[in-house]
């Protein structure tokens, strides 16, 4: 069968500009048998040089360095968004009102007001989109999925889910510029609430339903920093931590923390779920597997199951390779790539939508709001 | 040389005079060069036939029913109380004007007003005490003391404690009578708080210093319960689960969290504290094992250290067996209870006194309240 | 109900005699319904000074000097012997000869042909014996048993186990003498294959039963050690490591290792099972853990269950503590102190007997002469 | 700079055809800096349609059907080998013959005579060559490597190593065919000898050296199955199970068993390495972990340390993401193909070379010959 191709303009030249021009140079070997395959056919970033080599390295037929070329072009079916955060809504709604598809990086937006304003202008140019919270797509995370889908867990009683990390205690780490301007709030929004909590709380929606209200508090422990653009100190103003609970919508009561303080983890994100029948457990760090509790096995065999999910019946895993071997981080990529491509044949949703990622912004931004105001709030988050 | 004795009478005959029954019994085998050896003079129940049993199987050369008249006789040094938590204050406050040492299980009362009274009435009768906050005693936490004090970890930015169970989720439990006061909050003061919260708190403040503040909240999953005294359905007043953040006078970031319906956790008490220079984690079901990650490892080489705390140089590990042959649960006890002794030898303190657990009460309280007014509390803790 | 009495009359100071000390001083605190308690008559030990101290430290009613002269008491009903190896078969024929009953610590004998000697004398006597591989009786082990009777694992296609430690690379480590005797080929017989495989052994046996034949290497990496007796530098006779593979009765191959120079483990016995339809793995450094494969699980949820082998249900678990705290290594000598009285009330016999720990001696024996002539050999063992 | 282009032809469309085309695709994205780039010119397999589909998957240039065409063409540099073991003699030497660089799935072959052969072809051709081991080139595994060799385990005692699957316990599985030729004596050679002890025995002779005696014993336990190609139940002649020890050139003690009955295990491949001054160990259950137990850590902070080896510092992870982000098993040929690409970049040899594999070899054979034979056999092992 002859192949449809989705020509992919991809905006950004980063580590997510990496890991999205991997999934789509993989997807052909190990997903064959998608009706759509991506043709990777513009990139685009302000330096030339880099954006030329990067071309080079990922395969892209061509590139550009202003961003309204590329969106202008008639030969782009879809705009991949990987730029730092503060350029994402502007570009987002500039494809979208250009009919272009739109995949965008979490988190969609700084604040909630732009991410709000690009569900509204993607809403109304009616175009495909989907934003890229990859790990939902691990296996042993889809699998989670499954299993409290299928009610085995019973009524759920707790959530908690940690992010840790530990790369920005070092004091003398600048803030801004290409490689840090994830510590720059004009750039990022915020610190480690949109980057790394927003992760955990998409994945937490997914699971376990809508969160309802929130009381947070956040930390900055490194108070100025050098900023690279301007070589000056400069007050700090992201979060270097932050940590809330919450309710979610089906009662049950949730634990968030995040950190880039927490000396000794890397990207530890955990998550853990607790029913009535069952509990399950996963982290990042071993990221093929799954923890299971399951209440009604015969009391005094009962435990904690350590699920290596690298078995054909496991989800996305009849891909790769055989039982037993693992697979990495960037697969997560890949899967939703795959997905993608297979909603433009099955004429689904490629879910977290935009509008999904919304729903998270508002936790990131009450969760913000709370830790400034010292209060409760309130998210109005609609799950669904 | 001549041991001097230290007669003990015991108050109760549950689950905590076990513990505290065995402590006494063990400490002439495994500390057989104290000055002061423990003699079981008198364990006090209402029950004659059950205490005598007790008394029996324990090895008290006496018993009574009615605690003011063990606390009566001149034959006692030091009243042990193991009771609900709604008899403490009486009995302490009564053995201390009878001049007794007076040794409490956790918490030492079901509130702050309780809890200052009988420091209060302690203080005046100046005599020596202790708080059977065990958990301090295990060695791989007593080895975690030695470790943040030794100023290995740095400065302190984050620690998170859990204490997790899951033997109530079963709404046919009742509350109330001999095996249920802890659900009945009349007896217990309150639920989760104080029977599991307690602990991590006190082990808190005693590794990263005094709470500040909190921000909490609680939940009673089970509404109703019926009552093994009135045999009627009730309200459940006791909190099921309860999490609170807070901030710690060192300026780091406290994370705490206790329930009874964590699905697949039998009494999973977990600490983490992470500092600039390494991060310590423990749990107490691998209760012989401390991690350990020292930052200042050569990079390619570094990781957390699983460390088997059974060697004759880690704490309290000398008076036991052979390196790898762990211990268990009990041996707190056994611990606390030899330094105590050994406090009559050297005239020190034996921390946790009322004092302490009083501190421990203010965050409790706190909790409790910050939780039913959904706001921030400060503490007013003091400790040293 | 009046209890009745067992008088026992220990010889030997060291670690095990402390261990078993400490088995029967608990026995009437964990279990008081049983119908015989045991009594501590008397201890023996060459050393006056130590053997008196022991004898206080311990309750014991008396001490003696000279163990024939605490064989030839009457007030004594059964001898528990603690000494080195050497001394185990003089002190336990002589001991049934006099009618007592005779425990006996493993490796009951140097070799096969003292063990023989004495389970024939033994016979003769027709007394009631038990020899302490203690490891049967923590309660993760017992369990492992019911789950292979009980056929959960169908049929068994491996068994693994190893016994590793660290404590012996010092070459400045000396040889015999009170610390040293198990370095001293005269008073151990062997090195690890008596020490440690002996136990490997044991357990083997009891889940899988009996080993026909076995081909072994053994190795000693220092091999000149300061004589403790002597002064000088002799000969180290014992073995160092050995390791050994073998056919089962059942068809299964079984695979063990012992070394004093693992670096890193400090007492590390670990088994492993093997089976069509299920697999059990446990270890020593956390003994209060089983983990069991149950293939017969939904496969895609299928893992390895941790399970934390402390509820009421599990072996042994009704007597001590609740639901998640552990016991430690000194129980498992609780438990069989408590099952040998038992026995007395059941009129069964306690295994393992000597006549068990024959079989056990008989591959011992086969494993050194393996590793001495390199080749197979056959056991000639009857298991039952 | 103009990449120059090594111009694959590759035979064999299995399991192994997809991991090194995977690894040929991946090399330009994540080795953008190699001078040499590989260029997929030719995909070879009997089947017609099934190599067209494969050739169109993975993006070669062009197909084969027969293997010798593909040797004949002008425009291939290398031929890496991915069929069963029993073509991989024949092709290897024709392809050395006609003077293409020959890289070849291991084994090299079924048995030594055949590998001998190959070795004897392939020098007199002096063709570059290099055997796919890969397991050495996980971070992980290359990382213990370079400790090994930095000294900081000092003398080394001992090595152990396993390969445990469980895959073929069913016994309605067949035997040969394309889908189980592992199973098949003639097209294998051996069963996990080959197959998975090899991949034990090639990186153990990296890390500690040459293997100088092996003592083995190997067992089918499921003792005829039904043949693919015949239909009928024959006789099967592969080892189910293979168990043997052995010393190394530097007085170590080795330990290795592989086993395909193993229940509860995927691919489960272990290795653990003693010495005087520290330890480690790695499972492929966990690859991005090393465990690595330092004796000169501070003796009551000591402990084995996990290292997540995901940092730019450790091997290959500079070229990845970024710290805790995790690779998989594909990684592992990708480094390879990237290694030999720098070998003719830098005019060395890319071990193991086809030289190397027939000293693995020479250790299977022994070891299936021991267990025969029921004695110990010298392996004539020459490591360097």
């Amino acid at each position: 069968m002859k192949k449809k191709e989705l020509r992919i303009g991809l905006i950004g030249c980063g580590f997510m500009g990496r890991t999205h021009s991997n999934a789509y140079n993989r997807v052909k070997n190990f997903f064959p048998d998608l009706e759509y395959q991506p043709k990777l056919q513009a990139v685009c970033s302000r330096n030339e040089e880099k954006v030329k080599s990067f071309a080079d390295q990922w395969g892209y037929a061509s590139y550009e360095t202003d961003w309204k070329t590329l969106i202008s072009r008639d030969d782009i079916d879809a705009v991949d968004i990987c730029t730092p955060n503060n350029m994402h809504a502007e570009i987002a709604i500039a494809a979208a009102k250009a009919g272009k598809m739109v995949l965008c990086e979490k988190p969609i937006a700084r604040n909630l007001e732009e991410a709000q304003l690009m569900v509204d202008e993607i809403a109304k140019a009616n175009v495909r989109n989907t934003v890229w919270y990859n790990y939902r797509r691990l296996p042993a995370v889809t699998l989670a999925k499954k299993i409290v889908d299928s009610g085995k867990l019973g009524k759920i009683f707790h959530y908690r889910s940690n992010f840790l990390q530990d790369w920005t205690i070092n004091e003398n780490l600048p803030q801004g510029g290409r490689a840090f301007w994830r510590m720059d709030a004009e750039a990022a929004g915020s610190g480690v609430t949109g980057d790394l909590l927003a992760h955990c709380i998409d994945t937490a929606m997914w699971l376990n339903g809508g969160i309802m209200d929130v009381s947070a508090m956040t930390e900055t422990f490194v108070k100025q920093r050098v900023h690279e653009d301007t070589g000056k100190l400069q007050d700090v103003k992201i979060d270097d931590a932050c940590i809330f609970h919450c309710h979610f919508e089906n009662g049950s009561l949730g634990l968030f923390e995040s950190s880039r303080y927490a000396r000794g983890h890397k990207a530890l994100f955990t998550l853990e779920i607790n029913g009535e029948k069952g509990s399950l457990k996963w982290d990042l760090h071993d990221l093929n597997r799954l923890e299971y509790f399951d209440n009604s096995d015969e009391s005094i065999i009962r435990g904690w199951r350590s699920i290596h999910v690298t078995d054909g019946d496991q989800p996305y895993m009849d891909k790769w390779w055989v039982p037993g071997l693992s697979i990495g981080y960037e697969h997560s990529f890949v899967h939703q790539a795959a997905d993608f491509l297979k909603s433009l044949e099955s004429n689904d949703v490629c879910a977290p939508t935009f509008k999904d990622a919304l729903e998270t912004q508002k936790v990131c931004e009450s969760v913000i709001d709370s830790a400034v105001d010292k209060e409760w709030k309130n998210t109005n988050v609609e799950w669904t």
